[in-house]
């Protein structure tokens, strides 16, 4: 069980990190099985890559970040507190970095909701069940080894660990809005990762900030409040979701009452079981590859809807969005019914979306201050800026651009449509 | 025929350039169709990710970046020496940049090998034969202006133009340079992109560089001799290469001699027909979408080869490589007899690889320096940094890691394989 | 009076826009003038390379780069929205911001306060009365150039250019936040200046923002706010001015009452005079090196305080801090008295410091946004985040180190303070 | 004897290195002693700040830098190839990084040919001689530290230590590249550190790099050779490296013959003594301040000559160069004659000057190869690039601009001189 030490330190060039380093066995075994591998086959923003462009990063690069990340600031905490003090739960933090994200599919933001799946659900399943990981965390460690992580990431056990993991301020997150920043170009989401952690402390309730070092924590706070507002919740890229679960959906309407329709092997067990009788061999087996190519047979599929849909998306007409105030159901109604009595199936081709951003929830609780004394307070409680972050909602109506521009048959939905704008 | 500027000047945040700017409708409207949107699908470093986790940007980043770039030597060349001077002209320049591409397909670099196909011919195929693309270049400027771009991509007319796109220092190279370095995370690519432009002078000749600016060209010149021998040649990526050209060599010859065997019906074209016969719709239909699927379906058929092949390039057990000294047909013959005798076809498991770096034909002849007297002279004659950029040749044995580390039955192939090495 | 080009257009290398370009022979020759050179022996931020080493950047830097965001904004603004329509406004606004700091002397911010003079009235005296710059306006420009780059200066005349140079959102604001950071190393000054000039819009009453850029203009106001608590409000910055501060009271002090002193004739002007006695000539002739070399010779002067006090500037044996809450009078008295009776002269080694930062004063007021319907808004009404930023009120107590940590004979002065300790 | 660890880690904001981390109280009360706070006072490139303007940095950053870097490299060492096994070692290796420049001057590079002294001497003296720096180091370690550390300086002792020190491949230009690049805005000076560290090894004769690391060295390699060339012979440095030399030898020929002059108390031993018998508390008092204050007083002294040149070098007019060929004496002496018949004394308004930049004894020799099987080379065997980097040899004219220009009474010189011009 002791920790195996690879030849030479392995090290990975990162646009982010600079260097990934990797000294121990158990980790390099774990990027090398089929089920990590499969992570390069799935985008870290979803979407988002229609929106910038430079948004084509996978997991598999933001997975091993999350590990470098946990590194360093175990590293630190070695150093400067004493903990972690063995070697097992050292490597359980890692392993769960590593691994935290093992369970998503493509685009599963946007899918999961079609076919009532949680990748959270997922990660912990392939911990457990697929025979590679497990074969590699046993070995390198025991037997309860991966049901610890999978607990961890059930945030069952090992609350600190939990808290490193999966938190107002976890590695995650800091490894996301770094790496995220540089791809799409944005600098919204820099914030200083080094003297972030050196201001980390563990504690028994999890992981506690020294107080003078507030406005890095709000530095890193506001990193992910714009990073919310301009990237992850950008108008366009929410347009794009609701055309890709639009799609799922139709293709499941269209399979359920059994229309002839492309279908590839893998797709299959979703489309044909309750999540939970998919098995993690036949879901490792989807990845972005399989829906790209489904996406794009079904640009010519018989389904007039399903063609149209599939081909916005593959070829990016994607749908537009006004502002809209809250609308009653009344109001809703009349609207589908506009689009209906002009041959648009409001089902597909209209979606009511409310968005709502960088709240108090999200941002201000559970990150705990302490003082020279010990003394701990939340920083909302300290931090006026912190406060500030009130939750902003956005009301939109989603359809094809034709139809906002009022294009030929468009024209009366269009000025129907006014009336509800803000 | 006016240049039709669009309502507001659009904006790509990037992150190479920050923002690429777009006020022409012309670029608007080619960058929405279809072919081009195509080009987020192919990756623009191929296999490369396989060694630089970064390295997943497509060859739409890069085709922005290549007319971004395009822009600002234009720019430049207008304000300080009065070209070029009719619309037209200039944006031939920004049409070809943007769309030098387009005729790539996935992994081109290899698998072109194997269909005989090559992207260039694409390219000027796609420009004239695609419906969209010819419809929007007409419409915004005139029905030879297709014909026109696709000249200058063949190298056969405007030679200033079609230097600036395709020589030593063209607008395609230094995008590409500086959009690999960010990704990969190597810094060898960095060279000052600003300054480069601002000695560049167009010249009856094709453009011509201030003689005092050499330093910054010597620079240039470098980051891609470093590219080369740490990014593009890296031996791990010409192993993925080897591998992914064996998986199509084999799949070919089980489809030539009938074997039942998952071809997609975007594929099968090539299978098919002489690339010549593919017609630009087919070829539009193939991304790596495509392409992976297919190989992840490969990896659970019938036939052994094509099935383990497969398997290591969509799990990444790559093959490995020894250095070995130039070998004689009868050496290389009694390598392959070894293979053969253990079981190993050496069709599809060796490789003897021979890659060539960094020579005087790549990089010094073409580039013209001009002093204050208007007197030129290439690059090679004036810098000694340039003339040192030799040629490197290397050969490599590429073969499964587990014959290199002689494992099991493997032994006996290790020992003989020794007797080559350098 | 027409727009004199120089030869070719000269570049400047710098950190922070990359280059910084000068088409116009005005500005060439007002940066070769000797009261412009002077600039770089006058660092940017006074007293902070005591806190941050690497803040020794001059204001001859930044005085160009606020001349170099000034181009940047009137290029988009003349591109984008038609102003400036004539040279003679464009060049009063590059100049103004040129010439923005040329009134400031050495750590001006902090001695200024003993010799009651102000940059701002010595900028607009120089801009009329040294007759290097005076020549080069008059002669480049016409007659009343100078007077009027005086007005703009003194927020006189020509609204929108003063709005430009000095408001919540002007170029010299946006240049030393930048620069700053990238000196310091401290991240926190970043905003993207790209997309922030993007968004302003000139306007009758001065600049305004587009309201969709707000999250743009938050950060930069993000930026100032952390610029401030993180930097130029650091207490050992803040404790490096009291003690320069405390330096020349004592030496005024010393030469009111006639002691021998070491008085270079540079500074005899402003220990003899009333400020508006002082001649431009004679003020231009102050540096930094002035300063230091007589802090230096001070270091071995007769009179104790102050060879004491100018050893600790001189070789950083800084004053420390303590905060405390705020005092009563007769707190302070006791303090003082304490001081007194263990031998310190409070006038020299004690001060009571009260810094406020990041009020709503300083961030909020003056930025409007602007909808697409043209409606205004001051940014307050939009954003909580800027809302948020409240003065914060910090009451500190500067003495010597060994005071604070009681070595000695202090040790009843540090028992003392504790009780007045938050 | 013991390392003293500071209480907590102490850590200092750097531009180059993010954070400089200092944890042993021997480096701490270093960086506190007054020689050590004196080079703030000392600008790390001299005169280039009249080149490229943000290069305004101190020796003080640049000592501190080079002490980061050794840390980085030791802690490689010591965890990957076991040394230094001793404290004492390490903190020899620290202390000498750190303080390898504390013997120099002001513009020391220029001042020294004047005055006939040395900084790597005065740096030996400093580290016996100067009370404080003897007392920190015989305190945190022993008695014959300081000459140890002195004996690293005088290359005498410890070679891997003074490898590290001063060698082709040491902390000291590692440093200095990086910081030279990021205040001058020129990226040239970038190469991998990281990178550069992880090959290198400690071995018998010195550091050795691992062969496969070949192009990362020959990157450093080229970082040297492009700021050489663009940053530290630029032609504009070397001629107010000129022209400050002049100064010198005039205001030295006035002090010798008795005229009367402005000399500061601090400069005096300099003039009146040879260099052996100043005393180093002497040679402390002297930094920026002095000589820049003692400049801008010599601008009006009663010597024409002097005056002259303290102006143009206070205010930036510098002189100006053009490129001769190789000019025999009698040339040279056709050429002053000249300048002599025409009001110009050619001692000190003239020089001819030859430059040498990056050849084959600079960068070639030195750095040793170690393959895998431990065989050591040359780099210059192997890499092609390394041998290209021949010395480049520039002859040039510096003089006044308007003897350039040939402006009034200089137009029969500036004839003359075309002659001489290649």
């Amino acid at each position: 069980m002791a920790e195996w030490k690879v030849d030479k330190e392995k090290v990975f060039k990162d646009p982010v990190h600079d260097y990934i380093y990797v000294t121990d066995g158990l980790i390099w075994d774990l990027i090398n099985t089929r089920a990590f591998q499969r992570l390069r086959r799935i985008r870290q923003l979803g979407t988002s890559f229609l929106t910038y462009h430079g948004a084509e990063h996978s997991r598999f690069t933001h997975s091993l970040g999350t590990y470098e990340t946990m590194r360093k600031v175990l590293s630190h905490f070695e150093k400067n507190h004493g903990w972690p003090q063995d070697l097992r739960t050292k490597r359980l933090a890692l392993c769960a970095a590593l691994l935290h994200d093992i369970g998503h599919g493509p685009f599963s933001h946007t899918i999961e909701q079609v076919f009532k799946t949680h990748h959270e659900t997922w990660t912990q399943r392939i911990l457990v069940e697929d025979p590679d990981i497990l074969a590699v965390l046993t070995e390198h460690v025991d037997a309860e080894f991966a049901q610890d992580v999978a607990d961890v990431i059930a945030k069952k056990k090992h609350p600190l660990v939990v808290n490193l993991i999966s938190s107002q301020l976890d590695v995650d997150r800091m490894d996301y809005l770094l790496r995220d920043a540089v791809h799409t170009g944005v600098t919204y989401g820099t914030f200083e990762l080094e003297r972030l952690i050196r201001i980390m402390k563990p504690d028994q309730d999890g992981v506690v900030v020294k107080k003078k070092g507030m406005h890095t924590v709000e530095q890193y706070i506001l990193a992910r409040y714009f990073m919310y507002s301009q990237v992850y919740l950008h108008p366009v890229t929410i347009g794009s979701d609701v055309l890709l679960r639009r799609i799922f959906s139709r293709a499941k309407k269209l399979h359920d009452r059994g229309d002839q329709l492309f279908m590839p092997e893998e797709l299959r067990p979703f489309f044909e079981n309750r999540a939970e009788n998919v098995s993690v061999k036949e879901y490792l087996e989807v990845d972005e590859s399989v829906v790209m190519y489904t996406l794009e047979r079904w640009t010519s599929t018989e389904d007039a809807i399903l063609r149209d849909l599939a081909d916005r998306f593959v070829n990016r007409r994607l749908f537009g969005a006004v502002q809209s105030k809250e609308l009653k159901e009344v109001e809703r109604e009349q609207i589908r019914e506009m689009f209906r009595s002009n041959g648009l199936n409001p089902d597909y081709y209209l979606e009511f979306h409310k968005a709502v951003a960088g709240g108090y929830q999200l941002y201000s609780q559970g990150i705990k201050l302490v003082d020279d004394e010990g003394r701990k307070t939340d920083i909302s409680q300290d931090s006026g800026l912190v406060r500030s972050l009130q939750p902003e909602t956005k009301y939109r109506i989603y359809c094809p651009k034709e139809v906002l521009r009022g294009e030929g048959r468009y024209k009366p939905i269009r000025g129907w449509m006014e009336a509800f704008k803000i």
